[in-house]
C-alpha cells in the first residue's frame, strides 16, 4: 500500500457530481427558469440575479433544492416587478419536484470502485445537500450497502470536517476524503491535515470554484475517474 | 442507580417541543396563513387543506421550514384558483424567513438537567428538522457543548432509529431517546427494545398524534419536565 495513504481507515464520498450527476440538473433548471421569465429580462441577466438571490438566502436556507425553489420564486416576484402569473409560480414549483424525482445516474465506474474499497476501509457519504434527498438517491443508486451511513454537513467547511472527524473517533491522517469540488471537498480536508483526492466534474456550480490562488502550495491528488482511487490507494 | 436504566451508554435528545418551543411557531404561521388567504375560504377550511397538502408533499419535501413553506405556497395557488396576489406570495415566504430567525426559547430546566447528565452519558440530538436549521437553534440556544453531535433522521421510525443504533456502535438496551412526540420519539424505540422517557408538550402537530392503542401495553415512563429525567436515571 502506498506510504502516503496508509493510516487510512475512513472514506468519505461526496455525492452529488462526485457517485451520480447532480449540477447538470441545477443547470437545466436555471434555463427553464430562464425561459419562464423571458419576457422581463435577458437569459443572462435572470441567471446572475438569481444565484445573488441564492447567496442572499444560502445563510437562511441552506444548501439543496428546496431552498433553491424558494430563491426562485422569490426572485420571479422581484424580476417581474410582483406582475408574475400564478401559473408561472406554479412551475416553479414543479422545476422543484421535478428535481427532486430525477434518476439516480451514477458515473463512470462507481459500483466497482465502492465494491472494491468497501473490503478494507469504512466507507461513509459525505454531504451538505438535504437529507430525504440525498437518501433518496443513495436508495435509487442501488449503492446503500457500501456505505456505513450518511453524514449530512450543514457546509463543508473546515470545522464541519473536524467535528465529523471528531464524531467518527479518528485522527485526521486516518480519514481520506473523495470529491468533485476543490473548494467543499478537498482544501478544508487539506487544511485540517487530512488526506483528499479530487476528481473533477465538466461543470461547477460559481459557489463553488475556487482560484489558483487558494489551491497553490495544496498538496492533494487529483484523478480522472473514482477508478482510478483503487490504483491510487494500492 | 435504578435497574432499569442501568446499561444506558447514550442519552438521545429530540430537539423542537422538547428542548425548545416549535410547534407554536408553526401554530402562529398557520393562522398567518389563514388570514392572508381568508377572502377565498374560511380559516377551519384553509387548516384542514394545508395539512392535507403538507400530507401529499411530506414523501417528496420531508420535515421541516421550507417543505412548509413551498406546501404554503402551493395551497394559495389552489384555494385561490390561480388568483393569489404576488404581493400574499411574498408573505407566505415571510412567514418561512422570521420563523428560520426566531428566538430559541428554552424550556423549563434544559440547562440543568443536560449540565446534570452529560457527566455520565454520551448526549446527543436526535432530530427529523432541517440540518442548517437545527445547527442554528443549537448554537442560540447556547447548549452544544452538552451534545456530542447532531443525528438529523429524514424520519423517526423504527428503522432510522436501528440504523442511528448500528451507527452509534450500541445495543438499544444502552440508548435512551427522550422526547415530546409518542409517535417520533418514543413508540419506535420501545419497539426495537430501547428506553424512552416521554415529556407531553402542550400542543401537538395532528401528524404526530397517535391513537390509545398504538400505546396500549407499550412500556415506557412518562414524566412532566426535563428536570424529572435526572430523578428517574437516578
Amino acid at each position: 500500500m502506498n506510504n502516503e495513504y496508509k493510516d487510512i481507515k475512513v472514506i468519505g464520498f461526496d455525492a452529488d457530481d462526485t457517485l451520480w450527476v447532480n449540477e447538470t440538473y441545477f443547470r437545466d433548471a436555471e434555463l427553464e427558469f430562464a425561459n419562464l421569465l423571458a419576457r422581463y429580462e435577458t437569459a443572462n441577466k435572470i441567471d446572475q440575479e438569481l444565484f445573488k438571490m441564492e447567496m442572499k438566502n444560502l445563510p437562511i436556507y441552506g444548501y439543496g433544492v428546496k431552498g433553491f425553489v424558494l430563491s426562485m420564486v422569490e426572485m420571479a416576484l422581484e424580476l417581474s416587478n410582483y406582475e408574475v402569473s400564478n401559473s408561472t409560480i406554479n412551475a416553479i414549483l414543479n422545476i422543484g419536484k421535478d428535481m427532486l424525482n430525477k434518476p439516480v445516474e451514477l458515473l463512470e465506474g462507481v459500483e466497482k470502485t465502492l465494491k472494491t474499497l468497501s473490503v478494507d476501509y469504512k466507507l461513509i457519504l459525505v454531504t451538505k445537500g438535504d437529507l430525504l434527498d440525498q437518501e433518496r438517491k443513495l436508495e435509487k443508486s442501488g449503492l446503500t450497502d457500501y456505505f456505513h451511513h450518511i453524514e449530512v454537513l450543514s457546509d463543508k467547511q473546515e470545522a464541519n470536517y473536524s467535528k465529523l472527524l471528531n464524531h467518527l473517533d479518528i485522527k485526521p491522517s486516518e480519514f481520506l476524503m473523495i470529491g468533485n469540488s476543490l473548494k467543499s471537498d478537498i482544501l478544508p480536508l487539506v487544511n485540517i491535515k487530512a488526506k483528499a483526492i479530487h476528481i473533477p466534474f465538466h461543470t461547477t456550480w460559481l459557489h463553488e470554484q475556487v482560484n489558483d490562488d487558494e489551491t497553490k502550495s495544496k498538496t492533494y491528488k487529483t484523478v480522472h475517474s473514482l477508478l482510478d482511487v483503487i490504483q491510487v490507494l494500492n
